[in-house]
């Protein structure tokens, strides 16, 4: 993940000819902390709301005031072939039930972006059982009716997951052109934690026992099948995980949703639109996109750390200590819960930085021991 | 701070003869769970969200919808004489600069409460210099000019602690009474992490060295002088000490907002209305507040774990793991700031518990392992 390593293929630009993510200059980071430390508070003393600050103002190019509002949550559903193996307690239909009811405002991330004030778009990448009927919410960007059985044979086909990345760079650029300054992703699709636990693994070398989890609540003894079906698919597609290249990778063990995720994360950093990644399954969206272009780091906030034991774990792994994800709230539902909680917090860093006094306008005793009269 | 523990005198009814702060009740607990439970969601997957909706259905004893809006911050400032022994790198003369900051809208706490949607009242509880002019956001609750020298001698009059307490309940009423629906305490005092932190070592029989740190940003050698001068301080009040009485401590080693944040703490509880402790200073009057009635705990929400090293140790003791601070972003300003960004995660459970649709009406496979037709 070293950005100078000179030895690892530019798979941005070949995947994607043209597409740029070039790294936040670091004298926007310097101009972000004098102005912070300008502001009537101790030096540093908002913590990570100063580090989001400097962060949008890096990618913002030094342009005042930051803006996170309007701000849009991408929501997309896509089937997994691996649901068959029986590796969620939930059945597949239940990944059209909630597209569903996300149309009809009834789950959590409608309740939540209502709350927040976030718009929210819910993408069908793939879902069983045909195109959803015309919605003003919802965007069709199907490519197939789910993936195949990951554990069988390869998840879809390159050209499929190229696609798929585009499809998600398109939504992340039509976002841009109608204004919106904050981008957020989340998911739905029954069988995805096996999936995102496969790329995980395959990405980073880990073992299935380390990352594998209950996901939307298996037993211990699905867990365990959950392992061996992930194992199985980790042999199987050997050779596509030694060739390291990302797109490979996500095709043979990706979901459509995950594709068309790591394309919007991809499209967002290429507008320069900060971009809150969910948990994890949005998670494994971003690994993948971090090997294409390492660079994505800088666009990028990672919203939470889910209840899915391993994402902590992953989650250190990638970032390498620079970026913990924002919040700790045993969540792991998905959908982009995570996400605009986190959003929340974006607000509020972009509020100190853009309203706060300084020090000097308040007349507050900026320097240690300095003494005024009372 | 068991409860059940029998032996221990009631505090609450000696010093506020007829003030109740009854337990809540195990039934409404079970009740919203059965409601979380019948959403369209994985059981238990959003987790502390989860908590919070129980917590708020109990205090409002089953009355739906939820509500923690309107709501209020109320920032208290006081000075505090320990100040003159050098304790903060800031000078004295910053509170009552930083009560005219708030006035004017230009500290963080009014950028995060305007960003939020959350009123603001700003209490005098004591700065050095006279009344404030009349503001429409201010109210006076003057007691003294400040506290006295704690190192030196009790910081105030058992009487005018008293007084203090009773001036933070009546802040809690007069919200109540103008139809808040959730409060939240934040504070400034120059001076006051080492009144704080003389509390939570009064109170917990924690040793200076494991609690006392940086404050606003004081340095290693001033830090050593702060240990000194608490334990100074600890020495002197060891009768007040022994003798266990919360109000007895309080007056000894307390702030004057310190004093009035536990008064608006008991009173928030009295009135049924949730309320949000800030960080390290607020936790402190949070702990002199379960000393006189353990109750308490259950009508507060801890909003953050500040970077003041110890504040994460002494939650812990206090809260005995059941109610673990909601936010970790390494803050260490006061004023409120972490309350505000907590009440965006109540809002947020509020939200999921009132708005969400259940299994049944959205049509939703709700037992593991049904199978419904796509």
């Amino acid at each position: 993940m070293d950005r100078k390593a000179g030895n690892s293929p530019n798979w941005l630009q070949q995947y994607f000819p043209g597409c740029l993510l070039p790294p936040l200059e670091e004298r926007w980071f310097r101009q972000a902390q004098q102005r912070l430390d300008s502001l009537t508070k101790p030096q540093g003393s908002l913590g990570r709301l100063e580090d989001l600050a400097s962060r949008l103002y890096a990618i913002r190019q030094g342009q005042m005031p930051l803006l996170v509002s309007p701000a849009l949550m991408l929501t997309v559903a896509a089937d997994h072939g691996v649901a068959v193996r029986r590796v969620s307690p939930f059945p597949q239909a239940v990944t059209r039930q909630m597209v569903q009811n996300f149309l009809q405002g009834g789950a959590a991330v409608n309740a939540l972006c209502a709350c927040a004030g976030m718009d929210l778009r819910v993408v069908d990448a793939g879902c069983i059982g045909g195109p959803f009927p015309p919605h003003a919410m919802l965007r069709d960007c199907r490519l197939a009716e789910g993936t195949d059985d990951l554990s069988q044979g390869p998840a879809m086909s390159p050209e499929m997951c190229l696609k798929a990345v585009h499809k998600g760079m398109e939504l992340a650029r039509e976002a841009a052109r109608q204004g919106y300054s904050c981008l957020a992703v989340g998911e739905m699709g029954i069988g995805n934690t096996t999936s995102a636990t496969a790329l995980y693994c395959a990405l980073l070398g880990l073992s299935p026992e380390d990352v594998t989890g209950p996901g939307a609540g298996a037993q211990p003894e699905m867990v365990r099948h959950k392992i061996g079906v992930i194992r199985q698919a980790l042999t199987l597609h050997s050779t596509a995980i030694t060739g390291k290249d990302p797109l490979g990778i996500l095709a043979a063990l990706g979901g459509l949703e995950i594709a068309v995720i790591c394309g919007i994360l991809l499209g967002a950093g290429m507008e320069r639109l900060p971009v809150l990644v969910d948990g994890f399954i949005c998670g494994a969206a971003w690994a993948v996109g971090l090997h294409l272009a390492p660079t994505l780091a800088d666009y990028t906030i990672l919203s939470h750390t889910s209840a899915e034991p391993g994402h902590a774990a992953v989650m250190e792994c990638l970032a390498q200590g620079k970026q913990a994800p924002l919040l700790q709230l045993g969540l792991r539902l998905g959908e982009g819960t995570g996400a605009v909680l986190a959003w929340q917090l974006l607000r509020a860093a972009a509020a100190i930085f853009n309203d706060m006094a300084t020090l000097e306008t308040a007349g507050v005793s900026a320097r240690p021991g300095d003494r005024m009269d009372v």
